[in-house]
């Protein structure tokens, strides 16, 4: 069997070797963290050295990072009405993931929807104006980049908006984090979900993190015990967790280097898809975006077809999103961007990591040309 | 350093070698479960195989097994006035774990507690008289047994009595599965919990399962992706669930026998340890309990103490529960059960696990022999 191409980051990361390593060693300690013996204690340790690590990613403080089972986890316990004192709406922007589009633990009615621009950004002016209305406390939720087409959202001047009007911020980084940087104070995020598969950690483990310990998480979500300083009970994921605190360690000290690469990779990558096929679509190209993220279409091909070929070429690429039914759905994103239904069912989606390499990219454009060439043939023989 | 006897099973257990190697397979499996690619495919085999083990182990059909982040998920997702099309109120025996005394997403003034005998068993005719009250639709939620004092509860009586008044039952059987049988069917429970790392799986994955897919399982604690039938959003923790599904098959085969070694060593154990302190009170002797718990206390002394004193000579017991804010508080169950406060305080937990040897059970004998003649004279002198 010839040797796979993984271009699915953004769906899930392979392991980083140093998530595997912390992963192992915390498999093999014994203790639960909230025993008092010696076993216990060495848990522990691993809990409160990843909770270090995953804080120093972001620039918080340990104690204000919460572990949770992942970032839609995360995102339940940020999103509800009980938060930051209190708040009586939702407003979330028309291309957040589906954790936070089902608005936590708000009722549907308090989530309101605010668009995006066709560069796929949210529309500020339209935030300014719902945050100037009188009335009740309000929590925004917007993802720091979307991940089907890596748009690095105005998160910065959001969170203007959001303070001036005396609301409170809750930041999506899960697809953001690892590929550029996530400060949560200079975001001015006062809320920030994470997850850590998405940068090579194991999967099932994530964090909320705060930016003040002033800011009342309100109810946890998952109640018992009094793990978690009591925001989130249950016997810890101690080699989750381990391992995505090596991982942000990792991810951390390699941001600079690995954010170049990405760019370049993604830089030919386009480059040479543009030349292969002229007319090919790439969505969000004019805005932002991730380094490692490239989200396209040619007319004619559809998604779904071109994934299962790409498939049997060996190239592990997505529509949209890897999308939890094992079906392909028409994006949510491209619609709000006002992409025509047609066009957004072609959308393909890839993305590179740290062990991308030129010959993937290229791999990949090979593997394009063929199926490009096949499925339009297809398509027009079916036509005609 | 000399080698140290681990006899805190009941607050989780060392991994087991199955476990641990369907964990670390997985970890190296690359795609995530939704995706429709080969990696994405290879994730998803994983999680369905466990999900069959896991399913395997309870009597339950595989497409009736959810998992969660553990135990306490499984609970809170349980115990949610939407289950099974609709409860007002939520009976718990009062020496549930805390996740279950947290009464889930019911309203605590929607939580009713029912006594339990001095022998640590639920009382069935306090149980019975209240469901024979007419009303409102009941949810009742019993361990199946406990995980301080072992003891096992009726749960088949008590699932008459519910099923009779025409309610619900859900079963936490965190703590007896791997250690007496828990077939759902032949027990009559409706929903059932289960936590992975107490029979040797990863920390942090656990499962809620039904007896009839036809019961509602109500509102998703947490929302979003369509993972897990829609009832659980999130990508899935596919190295926890490997594993878990990997520890549920060894011990669903090597159950009966392990059931017997662990009874001989137990009884070995209290037999030596009634010998050395014949004041020593076992908790629930006289009651069925799991055949690797032994709860005892010795007037005199403490247990906060004495745990701290075997954890120095290398051996790790515990108070009543793995306590998850690091101190040692007064047992919830030892009250119900009538015993003490002063009594109580000393409640030393020993649990045996599938590696525990005579030498161990030998080990702590002789550890506890010093100990509580330290400490007696310790106690002795400070009282003189």
């Amino acid at each position: 069997m010839t040797q796979r191409i993984y271009l699915d980051w953004n769906a899930t990361a392979p392991i980083r070797p140093e998530a595997r390593g912390a992963a192992l060693a915390a498999l093999d300690a014994a203790g639960n963290p909230s025993s008092v013996h010696a076993e216990g204690r060495t848990a522990r340790r691993l809990v409160e050295e990843a909770r270090e690590q995953v804080a120093a990613l972001v620039g918080a403080e340990a104690r204000n990072v919460v572990f949770t089972s992942g970032g839609t986890e995360a995102n339940m316990l940020a999103l509800a009405p009980s938060t930051a004192g209190g708040a009586h709406a939702l407003l979330v922007s028309d291309i957040e993931h589906p954790s936070v589009l089902a608005g936590g633990r708000f009722p549907a009615e308090a989530v309101e929807r605010m668009p995006v621009n066709p560069g796929g950004q949210i529309e500020l002016p339209a935030l300014a104006a719902r945050l100037g209305q009188a009335g009740e406390r309000v929590l925004v939720s917007l993802m720091l980049a979307n991940n089907e087409s890596g748009v690095v959202q105005p998160v910065l001047e959001a969170a203007h908006l959001v303070h001036e009007a005396g609301a409170w911020l809750h930041v999506d980084a899960v697809q953001a984090i690892g590929k550029i940087p996530c400060d949560i104070n200079a975001l001015g995020a006062d809320l920030m979900s994470l997850s850590g598969h998405k940068i090579g950690a194991p999967k099932g483990v994530g964090a909320l993190i705060r930016r003040d310990s002033e800011l009342s998480l309100g109810d946890p979500l998952v109640k018992g015990g009094g793990q978690e300083r009591g925001r989130r009970a249950g016997t810890e994921n101690v080699a989750g967790i381990a391992g995505f605190g090596a991982a942000a360690e990792a991810v951390r000290k390699g941001l600079v280097a690995e954010r170049a690469r990405m760019v370049a990779l993604r830089d030919r990558l386009e480059a040479k898809l543009s030349t292969a096929s002229p007319a090919v679509v790439i969505f969000g190209a004019g805005t932002e975006r991730l380094p490692n993220t490239t989200l396209f279409a040619l007319p004619g091909i559809k998604a779904e077809t071109a994934i299962i070929a790409f498939d049997l070429r060996g190239v592990a690429v997505s529509s949209g999103s890897a999308c939890s039914s094992g079906k392909v759905q028409p994006s949510h994103v491209l619609a709000a961007m006002g992409v025509p239904p047609g066009l957004a069912r072609g959308a393909i989606r890839v993305s590179l990591g740290p062990t991308t390499t030129e010959a993937d990219v290229d791999g990949f454009i090979e593997a394009w040309i063929c199926t490009a060439g096949a499925l339009l043939k297809e398509s027009r023989g079916i036509a005609a």
